[in-house]
């Protein structure tokens, strides 16, 4: 048995398949992909890698099964998937999810291959395991993938206490005991026991103040638009592919973005955090609706309209239109008065957290300060944007502004 | 200057009136009264007090004038006012308030006298205050009131980190640092600087979560009702009178309880908890209106007829009808693109957090566990509920159930 | 199962005999006894109590039999043992245990009498146990009780990183999971296991710094005797007697002391904290031998003639000869290269510690601050000190000063 | 001002040349450089920067200069010293850092140059301060220079607490607050105030106890030893000069290693932890004197003995001979009785501490799994080491199995 110490869940212990798996080049290169990406950028703490989350899902899961009563063979796959569950990041994990998957059309759960292939699957065979059922697992699929990838999966329980822990913020600090001890399968659903309505609202709370405060804070936005930035014209300079890429770590495409002439500047910036400001902000009702639905194409197209109008370089505009809020816990479902239902049937606040969601949308258009102003004029007429005069305006401003000087 | 070490907020720090008054014996009293009263009996860890509490929204207080720019006996004052705030609490707190309201017309915030009397009295006027003044400032009058009492006030920012620390609940951890940070004067208003709809919500949210989990828990409901229940016996049985009784502490009260005959199973089965059950757990619609707004003679007289009609003994029915949720953070205020607004029209979450509320309220009959569904009947047909049969039945659970077994 | 939620250790689950125990008497009487009785006086969020210490070292000794395999009803015995250790507490703890003892012959271990009678005894004997032998183990008889009282016992586990929690002061945060899981029988005696020596020095360490910050604080110490003194005199003035006071909860003796006309000063004096002062703080060196080693009659023997020497009210001269320090840790054994081995013969702290421990060591008197002085003179002259001149002296004094002003 | 959200003392303020020191290039820099290298390998939460933590020893410096009345310019050069005390660090901070010493004669706190040129020299000018001054300070230069490098410096106390949050070993968690506070001048020293002998003793302990735990544990030995052995061929084998080196950060020597065929091998295990493992691991007595003190050459002259009498690759053989113990701390001073005397006067400790240390230390011989057999048996005959058969052995094991099998 192998015990580790872990700074958000103490000790844990590793055993049978898992303990296997953590020696394999696939987990061991977690070490060198940051959980946050970017958001290291604005909480300078935040340097926690998908590593460690990926021991502390192992770690939650394994008591969930426990007071699940799981055991055997079963038990062992889910282990087996939760300590897996993230090798299919790229290099800064989310960050360049979307390119990636526009280039391999594979996202970071789809992990077939690289459970099929090389030390995982051979150790996954030596515990009687079929990789492709652990994949499965891992993609959510069948009653206990929901405990891997699901609305009411130990991911998400981890990932918020261990992002409270790193950034300081503390609005992710739930009640991750409480919320593991109250898991129960009925009909094939993963659901939370008798008297937990609440208990399902924290969670979902605690993401809605996390989202904005932390993940989709606008400098962790502009960074990571300048990064994608950066990453495709590597790939387009250069010989290296994106299938290659996704098996990166951060260090790798960092010096690669740095080496290549064509990628020196935006590697730079982001490696002395000389960002991008924003030239526009803007929420969802200033927005045209064919710009919401934009393919990456589209959105390529548009920042040379916007360059072209400005008079800069084609580069020095990104435009960065995110995808329609979800909000995956509002699915979760809880056991009320002997019955399973749906938490959005429970509870008022669900559908007041979609709509704050809505609220807290921003399409950006990022640019160097010196142009910040120009292309912002320029953006607002080309994009058709109705900002009434001020560019970078919030009518909601709690969203981006946790640390405003910093940021 | 005095240094005192603080489990919340580490060193605190005291000078001047406020470090006068710590030696009064109204704030040394207040090392004798619980902060959460029968909480603990849910919680055993919650046993802080009146007075850390004091010395915590003290520290918040002259954190918030240092960051407000407030110095000199207007900044004394409100020093004075927040090592105050509390000294008119009585034993247990909250938990007898009414009771000591109906007697003496007096909540705890009502100070004048206590602040115009003896040491503490002395105290503020050899530092130049006025009592009167510094009682204004405990009962919210004023600008420099809203800090003390208010819906932006320092008291609320402790108990919520206080109260989770000491539970363990982490609902309560919000972000004060923060939120100290941000406080800002316009026009006379105390409201959070540009930029914090989302840290005023969390401040919402944060007691949103801790209210039924915690302060609202009905195990602790039902030790407060038959503490209540008690005290009003022993006030009738013996020469304690009402204001007497607002100086006890927990201690004296705890005492009196045991020693005097007419109270002393009540106090027995305070100190083993061993407690009455639920008999009713009624939600707000199946309560007909006219008992919503029942006076305290008519839910004596309520009490008697549900006893009678149960053929119990009256002093075993306790009928607990909670006034309506209120909701004092939702008239917090904001800046929004320089304006100063109201929350509740820039947050979606506000209306909902009410709505929640008001599906969170239960009416409650309790009894002991051998007569406690004879007691349960009887309610029914004598306060007219509508309970389709069940009648210790929640259609939102997640309320009262934290902790199942235990509590 | 009752699952109760813990400040320190999260949720603790309960069941069998220690569930069935936590509903009787003797244990929900530790609700009102503190765990530090006066060191509440110097820090104030340190007002946890015995009950709550009680569950901690229950889920402690759960976890190391769980880690050493032993199941059943031995682990049945153990696990009451733990919950039912503190019960023969008497009010404000190890404050006025000595007296307890001279009085009744009995020290907070001895339960006997307490485990075989009344609720507990039907508990024991409803799971099958012998309520002697569960006595036993609380003693710390036998090889199990060394889990429940011994050098490496869980007790003084949870109380380092509980009082660390409560008081703030961060020098008690063992490392106790790993403490716990390093547990080994060997021949019978309890050790920890190969690796270790460093592991047994923490343990050792963490209480040395604790003493003399926490435990032994000076105003602890003062406010202590002045406790002790008041119910020596409770205890001759009324028909209290010992063994009726050692069911006593701290309430109740609170009360008792302020009703008492002859102790109402003193009771007075501790609720409102105007503290008797040092008058004399000697290190060992300084003082006589056979003061040390003076019983209780020649104490207050003693008392009386430096009151007379100094010319004021005996009540009002404490004087306070401490034990010679001792140190259970330094006994323990850890497992060395396959063999157990003392860690007083792997550690060249051990002996350092026992040094530092007698340089901390020190003699008080103590006497209201308006004769503080005068008695200090007397006092010197009557025990014959050696304190060259200055009365309060400490070649070390890091030993009683954590917080100068405060305290 | 600029307002950062830190992990550990929450919320930092900068300003003056602090804040416009943060957006230069060598303290971004910063971000890229873990602040314990190797160490991750050990405690996969460890992965916090150098950036970080100069945030918090420049929160620490400007809190002690708070406490201590030093304001204006003086303030400004040490809070300038605080931010950059860092930036002199090598990637993978100390563990390569005895190798660019000998190639470039600079330690990490030998900054002049760094100071003197670049952007950083331009703002300290435009704040009015000298670059050799500040570099002075770094170097613990003058009375303020006590405060960012000395026995008594913040940057210590930073990183034990630092470190201790993000590994999860309680050790290092002192009570910096106290430490700040207590900071006096007396005479051109930096001491701390009466009553604080031990608090002086507490750093001393935390180091004490993290050192082993942590910093010397031998899996990151191990790690860092392989590191510099593969930096020393990348020299060796590329054009890269130990100067530039000493710029990069982690990912670029990370990455450089990768691409180095001469290092390819090294870095892959580095990358996946598939480490060499202890030939032979031996305290102090088994070794020869004159090994002790053998020089670069000399070990490396001995490795190539050692590989041939064991007839594997000579890359194949890492020999570990740390530097005699050193105690900085020991070396404080503390007021007692109003004079200033060194802590090792005053405690019994330290001298213990220093013998602990002694004992603590360890040679090491490191060779891939399959041959460390072979290898321990050739490294005992030609380096002559006393050992009793048993190659790897501890009579004091605490030291490095704090994890056993993880490690």
């Amino acid at each position: 048995m192998t015990t580790i110490k872990d700074s958000v869940h103490d000790h844990i212990e590793l055993d049978g398949v898992a303990e296997a798996l953590l020696d394999t080049a696939p987990v061991q290169r977690l070490r060198h992909v940051k959980q946050l990406g970017t958001v290291t950028l604005v909480y300078p703490s935040a340097n926690h890698t998908r590593f460690e989350h990926s021991l502390g899902v192992y770690y939650l899961a394994d008591q969930a099964l426990s007071h699940l009563g799981i055991e055997g063979q079963q038990a062992e796959r889910v282990r087996a998937a939760a300590i897996l569950h993230d090798v299919g990041h790229s290099p800064y994990s989310h960050n360049i999810e979307e390119l990636v998957y526009r280039e391999t059309g594979l996202y970071h759960d789809d992990v077939d291959e690289l459970l099929g292939t090389g030390d995982v699957a051979r150790v996954l065979s030596e515990h009687g395991l079929n990789p492709d059922s652990v994949a499965g697992l891992v993609a959510g699929e069948g009653e206990l993938g929901q405990l891997v990838s699901g609305e009411l999966d130990v991911d998400r329980m981890d990932y918020l206490v261990r992002d409270a822990h790193h950034t300081g913020v503390p609005y992710g600090t739930i009640d991750h005991e409480r919320l593991v001890r109250e898991l129960r399968f009925v009909d094939g659903d993963l659901v939370l026991d008798e008297g937990n309505v609440q208990t399902a609202e924290s969670l979902l709370l605690a993401r809605a103040l996390m989202n904005p405060t932390v993940y989709q804070h606008h400098v962790a936005r502009i960074a990571k638009s300048m990064l994608r930035r950066a990453t495709e014209r590597l790939l387009a300079e250069t010989r290296t592919d994106a299938s290659e890429l996704r098996r990166w770590d951060d260090s790798d495409l960092l010096v690669a973005l740095r080496d290549c002439q064509a990628t020196a500047e935006l590697a730079g910036r982001l490696s002395r955090r000389t960002l991008y400001k924003r030239s526009v902000w803007a929420e969802m009702d200033a927005v045209p609706d064919p710009l919401l639905e934009s393919d990456h194409e589209r959105v390529r197209s548009l920042e040379r309209e916007v360059a072209d109008a400005a008079n800069v370089d084609p580069e020095h505009v990104v435009l960065d239109v995110p995808d329609e809020p979800s909000m995956t816990e509002s699915t979760s479902r809880v056991v009320v008065n002997g019955q399973v239902r749906p938490l959005a049937e429970q509870s008022t606040l669900v559908s007041a957290l979609r709509a704050a969601q809505h609220d807290q949308w921003r399409l950006g258009v990022y640019a160097p300060p010196d142009v910040a102003d120009r292309v912002g004029d320029a953006a607002i007429r080309v994009l058709g944007l109705e900002l009434d005069g001020a560019r970078v305006r919030d009518v909601r401003p709690g969203i981006h502004a946790t640390l405003d000087e910093f940021n």
